[in-house]
């Protein structure tokens, strides 16, 4: 019997290393091909197959689809690990409901049946901040109109763990799924207001920029902005994403990649504020590559595209909606930009520029 | 403009903190009484009312519980941060799926639709580590007939997280529901197994005791055992609950407070295994307060009780099921020992006496 390792929690994981052993890295989490690699290659092997039917792990989708009845029950995941925990327009309790809600938003589920919350707190945690985090995320979830119904909550030891973390998952029903690759050449493409305003908010936020810049996370449950536009022109939006980590550009690459389509974007017709364009100029950032927390992108069928701009723009959260783009048979899996000037490709980030993002 | 905090993570909670400040402690996440009150007081305030109907955060057991249909959709979720990851018996993937599967068998919903999988890994963390973590998470699922159907990975900084947690989240259609405060007096008190397993042979792989010793984690899904116990005696199975943080004696706590009745249990029929009674000793444990991951406590209608043990007994899981008490009207919330020479009360554990058991 050797001493006890009860104090040196670490232990497990800060033992000798191997020259060159295999390790995760930031970038395995940060939302680009790198984190795909790592789902694609070892986290999803193994897994038993799902029901006939299932929409599952091997989709890479936003959730997963059950076939029920006539429909579908929507189910989908995200922890967040946000810093710092508060930030310019937001918190990590009103991330941790806005990503889950949008999520399902983004399978065509916009009415969730109810949420979990699990949160994992580091041992001296104000008491007076958890109360914060969870009237935020009670806020949240009543203008997304839905509840946590269960939940769970563990304590690391100080040391362990920096800050919160929290898990949220939501499950709902749906008439049918919205996928991510339903694109077809000809549809456009929409984006339901400005870009990178959650990614440049929290940015700047860790850099110490003054916060009366204008500078604030876009964070908010859009599943009424979506269900305007499903309800506009019905069967009409035939993929949808939420251009989280890795921003506009990986979440454009994946809809082409998976639907087999090129994607052009006009450069000129992408919204952006003032403030974070040039915020981003100043940090070096491509707004293109930065995440949102309250935007989608929509592929619509070009006949149905002003219909459900329409829609999308008598939404308060939608006001910037634009059709920015749309769908070519040519240049499979690529986005084009199209600057006014001349076309180019925009390259698939390795991953999110910023760590913790969400 | 100040400058970064980019490279100081830990800045948001290691401001300098106002004196008595309240912050949360181990305690607060133990299980016990200290974790009921702060999520009563804290963690389920503000949130909007579920739907009519619903078994949600107020009712505090396993899982909510949603009509739908003539029966219920089941939901539950578990964020699991062991330490170690891996240990006697299991490692936290199998925990991960056994937590998850279990708590949704609790609720009466033995048969889930799908889980989720949400990882946070520790930069550094090893990639073949990570691919036992996940083979083991398979072979679980196989086991339980369960599958992932949805998932999501977020990489935390070097030093912010202590190796790896994972969140699983479960769906499940019910007939109808078991709940934990459906206990009437006269209803006999059946333990599946023994008890005290997952948590004693986690605390001897903290102290370094020596594998050999027959320690070793009861975590498994016991969803197909539970199963057979409901099936032998339809509605006769009055509450389940599993003993996990705070062991036994927190979990007939919480059964006899919220059924309103007293429980009964003699020690001389609860199921020890004589490794996890000496290796107690030798640590100054009490087996009642200390997790289970692999074990049900379910309260049975005094006619059907040697059916459903009958039931329990001829499945591997459940070979040392046995009938350990009875619930009384009086001493309600209250629990009792009959120890063959006296009667005591067993006392409701302020919380788990081991962090990050599960």
């Amino acid at each position: 019997m050797s001493p006890t390792t009860f104090e040196t929690p670490r232990a497990a994981t800060a033992a000798p290393r191997r020259p060159q052993e295999r390790i995760v890295t930031l970038m395995h989490g940060a939302g680009g091909r790198a984190m795909r690699a790592l789902v694609e290659d070892t986290l999803v092997a193994g897994f038993p197959m799902g029901a006939a039917g299932v929409i599952g792990l091997e989709s890479m989708d936003d959730g997963a689809a059950i076939p029920l009845g006539d429909g579908w029950l929507v189910l989908t995941t995200d922890s967040h690990v946000v810093h710092p925990w508060e930030f310019p327009g937001g918190d990590i309790g009103r991330l941790s409901i806005s990503g889950t809600v949008n999520d399902l938003a983004m399978m065509g589920a916009t009415e969730p049946l109810g949420l979990t919350s699990a949160i994992v707190i580091e041992e001296g945690f104000s008491l007076a901040d958890l109360e914060r985090v969870q009237a935020s995320m009670a806020a949240a979830c009543r203008e997304a109109g839905v509840t946590v119904v269960t939940g769970d909550t563990k304590v690391m030891g100080r040391g362990e763990l920096d800050g919160i973390v929290i898990n949220t998952t939501g499950v709902a029903l749906a008439r049918s799924v919205v996928r991510d690759c339903g694109l077809v050449p000809g549809d456009r493409i929409l984006m339901t207001g400005t870009i990178g305003d959650h990614g440049i908010a929290l940015m700047a936020a860790r850099h110490g920029l003054a916060f009366d810049e204008g500078l604030s996370s876009d964070v908010a449950p859009i599943n009424g902005l979506v269900r305007l536009a499903l309800e506009a022109a019905p069967g009409a939006v035939r993929a949808m994403k939420d251009p989280t980590r890795g921003g506009v550009a990986s979440a454009l690459h994946e809809m082409a990649e998976k639907s087999g389509v090129g994607i052009v974007v006009e450069a000129g017709r992408m919204p952006v504020s003032p403030a974070v364009r040039s915020a981003a100029e100043i940090l070096g950032l491509d707004p293109f590559h930065i995440a949102n927390e309250g935007k989608a992108i929509l592929g619509v069928a070009a006949e149905a595209a002003d219909v459900v701009l329409e829609a999308l723009r008598s939404h308060p959260r939608g006001a910037d909606a634009a059709i920015v783009g749309e769908c070519i048979a040519q240049q499979v899996g690529r986005v084009i930009l199209d600057t006014g000037f001349g076309r180019r490709l925009v390259t698939e980030p390795e991953g999110e520029p910023l760590p913790r993002i969400c």
